[in-house]
């Protein structure tokens, strides 16, 4: 085999995985619809805030029943914190894979009795690059960047920003605190993606989420209609 | 094809990956090892101050002559910033790939002239994950993490933690504004990694990188002896 004749096979299996990958993702999304559960992929670096940020949201939310999805390669942290909160919660462990995919959630999702209609939200490993390449199911992404990674992410890792539905910039307590240019940070945000919502908000102060959870009740009630 | 039968081909596709990889590495080792460059493969989640704790280190070990190899999904910001401070550096870009890997490394030294010896940093994706599973022709893995993604990342991480060499502590300047248990984080460090060097530093307050470069440069000199 030639070495292009080589790439091509290799276009072509990964080419295969993704169309397979969608068809399930795309089976789960019309379950989701029918239980009128309107659900967000939660994609974020490690530490950006992305457990912290559900739960944060859930608070606010209090008339809608949530679910969450726990990806994790290894332990339980956070869905112990998460349960011991009183939120159904699912763990995950890939034990070494860089994303949650479709087959995966499909799977996982059997264990949860979705009888009320609400919002879930799926923690993707904790990883800019990978999770914004495979659908699982969602309704939208959710992408948690910190004002402490730095403003130039959006030039970095554009398939991220590209593909989310709303962007959450998180920590922002520590704005005064480190060198974040939110000018350069959004310059480079509304060339990849003209439409999201940005909103900034700081985990553990607990401000900034009504604003996004207003935007989320709105779109599970569109769901529902 | 059984479903085990499958899983079982998977896994033999995924070794001889690994091996044609680390065949390249040790390959890629002993030119390095000629050549008298004691080479760091540099770890560390998005934002975590990779580059700027690579320029703090190399500012520090004004004797020996630094090379440096960006990689990047996208972009050159990094690599701008390198050469502007006059440091021999190369840029990869992996477009989508979320880790080096030695084929990519061994082709892109070839642009380097290696006729000094000295210290070569290699700057991984920003990834908790897959690029501590890849061997790239280092002496060592190089592991940076910040105080504010959390004291549970070993925990959620561990195998980035578990092939360290060093780990350095990067923005330790915000441990007031942040919830960082140093003790929490050190127990999970040590499950894991019972030798590894620990360091705490501050990049953008240049603190802390005396002990770290002065541990580089006593690795170095036992490379040319």
């Amino acid at each position: 085999m030639t070495k292009e004749e080589n790439k091509m096979e290799k276009i072509d299996v990964m080419e295969s995985i993704l169309d397979h990958n969608d068809k399930i993702a795309e089976e789960t999304n019309t379950a989701l619809n029918k239980s009128g559960i309107f659900t967000i992929n939660v994609m974020g670096a490690p530490g950006a805030g992305k457990t912290s940020t559900i739960i944060s949201i859930i608070k606010e939310i209090k008339d809608l029943k949530a679910y969450v999805v726990e990806g994790d390669i290894e332990s339980d942290i956070d869905t112990k914190t998460l349960t011991s909160l009183g939120i159904d919660t699912i763990q995950i462990n890939t034990h070494g894979a860089c994303h949650l995919d479709a087959p995966t959630i499909s799977s996982a999702l059997k264990e949860f009795n979705m009888d009320q209609p609400g919002v879930m939200f799926i923690e993707n490993i904790g990883n800019l690059v990978c999770p914004a390449e495979f659908q699982i199911g969602e309704h939208i992404k959710m992408l948690i960047v910190t004002v402490t990674e730095g403003s130039d992410k959006p030039y970095k890792y554009p398939l991220a920003f590209e593909k989310a539905d709303i962007i959450i910039i998180n920590k922002c307590d520590l704005i005064p605190y480190v060198d974040f240019d939110e000018e350069y940070f959004m310059a480079g945000v509304r060339v990849l993606n003209p439409s999201a919502l940005v909103v900034k908000v700081s985990s553990r102060q607990n401000t900034g989420f009504k604003e996004v959870t207003e935007w989320i009740c709105k779109k599970t009630r569109s769901l529902k209609q």
